[in-house]
């Protein structure tokens, strides 16, 4: 597992990201990756804002695996600093490997050498393997997560 | 319900709205309303990330509601940008008067300005009520809400 290589995402990395988000059992209904217009625009604000951290796994030169950390400030727990991890997604031929464990592990020692207090992810209620996942790397399952689509 | 006022939190809010984290059954162990420094210095991040909004509900000028939207850019969905409500907090003395649903909508139509496609929020799995009251609202309880203390 020594040969993955965990860096901030570049833009020259959009294509790989995106066939990542579209190489999965809910991304393939909603990703495009035949036109990389839109992911082209998010990631200018992605770049631009500090509290964004989007990064990817590679190995040998290849992108395998990818996640979104967002630091957010917040008044509640006594003005705890929160981080939320989104769009986690590893390469099928590397699932199994040890490569998601080794992106959370980085998302929380990032989360913590930014002053980060809480960690929090939402995981939609089908993705029954990740719960146990996320579980075994200790986070709980406390809440519920609300969305709504507008 | 027309004499509430929705706007931007001030500095000079911070009483009334720890008052209004701490005056809650999970907030009442989390918080500390007799030391507001951590909320002072938590204050001055969200005042300076154009991200981040933190608003209070006034009645006769006197804070009864707030909640914090954060706007957190993303590449998945093709590039949807997400909005995420935290600390939705109403006044004992106002709670069934309407406020949680005005806050709540002034929320989405806010995060609909600013270009969102999904809001999102969690909420502690013992708050039944509170997740009544979101599903009522329009809002989907589709995933787990995961968390990690550090």
């Amino acid at each position: 597992m020594s040969d993955f290589k965990i860096r901030r995402a570049a833009e020259a990395d959009l294509p790989a990201i995106v066939a990542l988000l579209a190489d999965d059992a809910l991304g393939a209904t909603r990703e495009s990756p035949d036109d990389l217009t839109p992911y082209r625009t998010a990631y200018k604000r992605l770049a631009e804002d500090p509290n964004q951290h989007l990064i990817v796994a590679e190995r040998a030169d290849r992108v395998v695996g990818t996640l979104q950390l967002t630091v957010i400030p917040g008044l509640s727990r006594r003005g705890a600093t929160r981080s939320i991890i989104e769009g986690v997604r590893i390469h099928s031929e590397e699932r199994g490997s040890g490569l998601g464990t080794r992106l959370m592990d980085w998302a929380v020692e990032e989360s913590r050498a930014l002053g980060v207090e809480l960690v929090q992810l939402t995981s939609d209620a089908t993705r029954v393997d990740a719960h146990r996942f996320y579980e075994r790397i200790g986070f709980d399952a406390s809440h519920l997560g609300f969305k709504r689509q507008l």
